[in-house]
């Protein structure tokens, strides 16, 4: 295996993609400080409002071989800045800094990481993806300017599918898809998911400015749809379906604060930030194309029942996957050329 | 993340991972050469007859801080000990070795990884697992003797499952059962699986001693079940079937030093030492209590049809996952408690 830029730099996306969704609506972001060659912090932005990738790497490369600093204390942004700018020492001289992202330019509600890297001065940063979004780019420009090598582009693509959802929303609509199986694909039968998984969907529910789910599964399932394995905030909900008639004792009507729309409008979906559709195979088949990714949860199991619809013929592109407990987590896009 | 022996020991497991069952009879093994924490090499065992993961891993280390040395043309294994033997000049006194399993101590194919330490003396060896074959063990022993640090048991569990193929064909029979389908299950309508899948499968057809298959496939696919693909050979097949009888214009049947047996006792596959089973949901079910890993190979599609057999209810531990080209390649245990 070769280890190079591209081997530090897929430790950054990987680590990145532990949180992705889970920043909206902040990208997610991967960091690696590397040491001639040892990698120092492997790190992520986890929330926002929270440090950003760089800044927790920074830290956590510090920390490494300082194990005893007051810096472990420290978690408020600002003052990790703080921290390292007066007490760096020359430490990152001879570190290069891998970021999946350009390092943002302006202060927010975490300062700038551009304006820390160029106090540290790491030797080297290499970037994978330029930063769009014009009020927080800037970043590898200023970084140059303080005399540090900058370099853009390494493993861009993989770091494109990373801020894919973020790009997306900054358009306006970001809108995927959720469904959980088993592993020969039947999703009837009672609870598929762990409570991991169960406890991750619910931290999603929380973030969403809209939760979309099919009228039969309103109508069948009689759910609740709100985030209580997380003390979440249940979101609003659109039930898709052409028969705007439900029974009112359904408890997702019940939910207070909560808005909930009967449509059959598509483009009613397109008006939210970030939106999670539930449902199954027959959900998925019709708005497969307003879906931007599809995420399944795949428990370990093989069960009889029901896996599909008839005419189902979706190819994709498998993004990105990971583990939920003992699940599977499976981030899928729609091949768009064949 | 944590960037610890685990993290290190990871990065070899993994990469063995990708030579699973591939090195039969040997065992998969990887090895991972750190300095001063800078990964200097990831290397695995490959195929049987060439380099252990050790002199795959000392070799790659040497070299990534040595790109033009003679060592660079080396590939026979004695040759590459000799080599790093009479030119290491002290290399590798800082680093540290992690390898899946102890390495060997006697001389077989290969000359023996514990002397080619001993001799390079790296400051400590790191061993997931003890090597349990009596012939090649004390390994450990020897290195402890040569005043190198070793320490045994980081990551035992995963270097265990790593290894449990070869546990069990030393033990004198390894089954495995291979599915191709897609996302949804389906297992019907056709070719499913890539072109590099494909290859996969006739690689591992032939490294086997024998393949299994049920009759009603023999019957309705009428299979050569050879390995053209990679040019390789053909494997003895054992067609499982109650009704002896069959049609032999079949291909399967015409492959010249190629034995095939019909039988319905299950109890003849375990005669031999590494048996892949191919079939669908039917024969799964059936042979579930005879087989010891799962190979799941999934293609990123959804496709109307067949996923499973009435009943059908087995619950599953991911053992690890892969990449096959685009296709996904899942290895899966059967639970043995709830
Ligand atoms: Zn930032
Ligand atoms: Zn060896």
């Amino acid at each position: 295996m070769r280890i190079d830029d591209n081997f530090y730099m897929k430790l950054a996306i990987d680590e990145a993609w532990k949180y992705q969704l889970l920043t909206y609506p902040n990208p997610a972001v991967g960091c690696v400080v590397v040491n001639n060659g040892e990698p120092l912090a492997i790190e992520a932005h986890k929330s926002a409002g929270e440090s950003h990738a760089e800044v927790n790497a920074l830290k956590a490369a510090y920390l490494k071989k300082n194990p005893n600093s007051p810096l472990k204390a420290i978690s408020d942004p600002f003052k990790i800045h703080e921290f390292l700018k007066e007490n760096h020492n020359g430490f990152f001289r001879d570190c290069t800094v891998y970021v999946t992202l350009e390092p943002c330019a302006h202060i927010g509600k975490t300062p700038s990481c551009a304006t820390l890297l160029c106090e540290l001065k790491p030797s080297k940063v290499i970037i994978a993806h330029e930063d769009m979004n014009k009020e927080a780019s800037g970043g590898a420009q200023r970084l140059k300017e303080a005399q540090i090598e900058v370099s853009i582009g390494c493993m861009k693509k993989e770091a494109y599918e990373l801020l894919y959802p973020f790009i997306k929303w900054c358009e306006g609509n970001f809108t995927f898809f959720k469904m959980a199986q088993t592993l020969n694909g039947t999703i009837d039968g009672g609870r598929i998911s762990s409570n991991q998984a169960q406890a991750y969907v619910h931290t999603l529910r929380d973030k969403l400015d809209l939760l979309a789910i099919g009228g039969n599964t309103v109508r069948t399932d009689q759910p609740t749809l709100d985030a209580r394995y997380v003390a979440g905030r249940a979101p609003n909900v659109l039930i898709y379906s052409r028969n705007k008639v439900f029974d009112k004792k359904i408890p997702l009507f019940y939910i207070p604060n909560r808005e909930v729309i009967i449509s059959d409008n598509i483009e009613d979906i397109k008006q939210y930030k970030l939106v999670m559709i539930e449902g199954g195979y027959s959900l998925l088949n019709e708005l497969q194309d307003v879906v931007d990714y599809f995420i399944m949860i795949v428990s370990p199991t093989m069960k009889s029942g029901f896996n599909g619809v008839e005419g189902l013929d979706i190819n994709f592109d498998i993004i990105h996957e990971n583990y939920i407990g003992s699940d599977k987590i499976i981030y899928l896009k729609k091949k768009t050329s064949f």
